[in-house]
């Protein structure tokens, strides 16, 4: 009897669960599934006859040791910090492992044991990575074998707000790490344009934006993600002129981001003195010239915007100029105390919707002439606990882990979902649950 | 025989070896000047009979002990991340220690210690830090003395050039270490106005200028420096409402600068990928979006600024729109890039003079009534070697070495010349050396 073992029980891991447990049911496998909170367990297993709860300590090196020698794979939904301590595990041990997170240099190094072994390591298979890495690549795949070659690439995803669900100006609410939203983009983007590495400052990031369509769903903003060009080797298309991979927005987020970014508000590097008692005012003051008018007055006259520009009423709406609005926790970088203020504000009520949308844009020749379509995705959530990010990371791992069991997945050594013996059966599989791409040419 | 031994004999040690060796002449002391390279001793030395060359390496263990402690004083003009190693050893040995370097948190450690053992370890001793602190205090004192109460301490410092040396247009010659040229202010910057703790990004710091004239040399921009808080409580200056320390440059230079923090030629954080045979028309296209027109013309329409601004005349003298300015090192950092085309165009040439620019500005109360006086410095080089800037830095720090071997100084432990004690005496040596500060009640 194959047994399927699932660290982390948290926020995104409804859908991959219900679907094992569906997947061990038909199969007669059994589903442990591992957390430190046996509440997180049970409100996932809800007593299902093939689920086994497992209290767990992945630095408890005795039951790491005994549980993943007992189970067949191990998916791993911890922090990614934790990936390489249960990764080394199952190398040890002979157990496949599984992830939806980027591959770190220590899970790479992996490589060659785990190929010696005959084993697969298996990452990037979540939404974003791994939907865009399987959608892209079947298209990269068909356009070459048609004998195009590419000369552009745009990939966009944004894990937004289902429009029924879209209650305020932002269309922003938070479906994911709310840490990971305040300090997205940090660091210095490289992207492909045109056949110049181009180079992107934080603080000019969310103010070199594109402006994109996405059928059944709107218009967005795309801004840049941080590192695209370790993907042009990664899928085949070396010596591209455009390779662009950048992140979804509402209209109107980018440049009241911009905003915050400009005034310093998302910086994470140091603690800020505010005085007791000190509200978002007195936050906003200390990075404002000292100056006469209402706080907002200043900061529209320090930012160079109007009084009556979307990005002060965004700003407003947040409660930034409200001396009523108390900052929670006086010991906090300012990231921090801007992500306490957007949890609340951003927050995914209960019968909230969220949505996924993700498009590809492909231009190449066949021949002398010049062609140009593109893939898009959208995807609702239920609500504040089926949301379609859960679904959309969950469910490609789901049925990756399935295809492996069946003995369908013949892969060793540390992949990502490029090739077609991965992403042709999770991409036919993901239309049955309705996660279905459209492809449109222009 | 009472013996000094100076470590490094570079470029900002020609006027602190001339003083010393003056001094050791009349004393009958010895000065031992030690470096990597004898042909740098022997340019300071010039077979002056109290000189002693010594090839030295500060990581030879046995040679490091064997000669700080065969010395009655140590100061060291090594990089600063070195005077830990050289202050360990003199502590070990009991022999006082000099630098004109920033206390760091590994120095000030050492205070206990050298309490305990009745050594001085004076730190910023130098021109700025030094001569501020000491010309900012006796001032603060005096204050203090006639019952005054400081309100607010503005402290700007400029190693620029003589205006008959000021031959380019951002009025800017490199007469220090050019890589701090091209980092300066990266990080956050602190400080107090108004009773209000304030923070300005990186992004920010040279859109934030203020306007600052200087009697006898003119008008500037003053940037503000990185940290200038800690300050507050070493100047005992608790409860003031304003306090700031920053940076004088030529009008026009800070706005252009900015231009090249805005673009993110300052980044020094990863190396950049660059075309065989690259210019820096490929450096700068690297940061621009792709686009129709010349590179400066492009730069002007991303920075929002007129092709006629003084900006653009300022970039295009410094060869960034000219393809023939090739990189000379391909595998470098952009901010390293920029450090080798400003070594070019701001050389300090053979008969050029650079020139120190100092002001301070304190606001005080007498009862009711409000004063306000400044205090200021003009020092002119005479050339490429006898700079203003070495002479500054290393005067101050020769007097201090005198005062000690004389007996004059009895103060312990970690120190930097805030006490009348330091700063009285050296003040007024320093204004027979023609380093004179001028009074202004305003």
């Amino acid at each position: 009897m194959k047994k399927i073992l699932v660290l982390g029980a948290g926020r995104s891991s409804a859908a991959l669960i219900a679907y094992l447990l569906k997947a061990c049911a038909t199969n007669g496998w059994k589903l442990t599934v591992a957390d430190a909170e046996e509440k997180l367990i049970n409100g996932k297993l809800k007593s299902h006859p093939s689920g086994i709860p497992l209290i767990f300590d992945i630095n408890n090196d005795t039951q790491r040791k005994r549980e993943i020698g007992n189970h067949h794979l191990v998916i791993s939904l911890l922090p990614p910090h934790l990936h390489i301590i249960a990764a080394k595990e199952c190398l040890d041990l002979s157990v496949p492992f599984m992830t939806a997170s980027y591959v770190s240099p220590e899970i790479q190094a992996l490589d060659k044991d785990a190929k010696e072994k005959g084993l697969l390591i298996l990452m990037e298979s979540g939404l974003d990575p791994g939907i865009d890495h399987m959608s892209a690549m079947e298209e990269i795949d068909k356009i070459k074998a048609e004998g195009g070659s590419l000369t552009s690439f745009k990939s966009y995803t944004g894990g937004l707000v289902a429009p029924e669900s879209d209650t305020n100006p932002w269309h922003y609410k938070i479906s994911w790490n709310p840490r990971n939203v305040v300090l997205a983009g940090q660091g210095t983007v490289k992207y492909l344009e045109n056949g110049i590495y181009k180079y992107v400052p934080y603080h000019r990031l969310f103010s070199r934006i594109e402006n994109v369509a996405v059928d059944d769903a709107g218009r967005f903003e795309g801004y840049l993600n941080r590192d695209s060009l370790k993907y042009i080797d990664l899928y085949g298309l070396n010596g591209i002129d455009t390779f662009i991979r950048g992140t979804l927005r509402g209209e109107g987020y980018c440049k009241a981001w911009d905003c915050l970014v400009q005034l310093g508000l998302t910086d994470d590097s140091y603690t800020i003195d505010l005085p007791l008692d000190a509200s978002f005012v007195n936050l906003l003051d200390a990075y404002l010239p000292a100056g006469t008018g209402s706080i907002s007055e200043r900061t529209c006259k320090y930012l160079g915007i109007s009084p009556q520009s979307n990005e002060i009423k965004l700003m407003q709406w947040l409660g930034l100029f409200d001396s009523a609005n108390k900052i929670k926790n006086l010991n906090s970088t300012p990231a921090q105390h801007l992500q306490s203020l957007l949890e609340e504000k951003w927050k995914l009520e209960v019968n909230d919707k969220d949505r996924i949308v993700m498009i590809h844009n492909f231009e190449y020749n066949i021949g002398n002439k010049l062609f140009s379509k593109t893939s898009s995705l959208v995807v609702n959530g239920d609500d504040q606990m089926n949301t379609a990010m859960a679904k959309t990371v969950g469910l490609p791992l789901g049925i990756a882990a399935k295809l492996l069991l069946e003995g369908k997945i013949k892969l060793t050594g540390v992949h990502v979902p490029i090739s077609r013996e991965l992403y042709y059966p999770i991409l036919r599989e993901l239309e049955q649950e309705g996660i279905i791409f459209k492809m449109k040419n222009q």
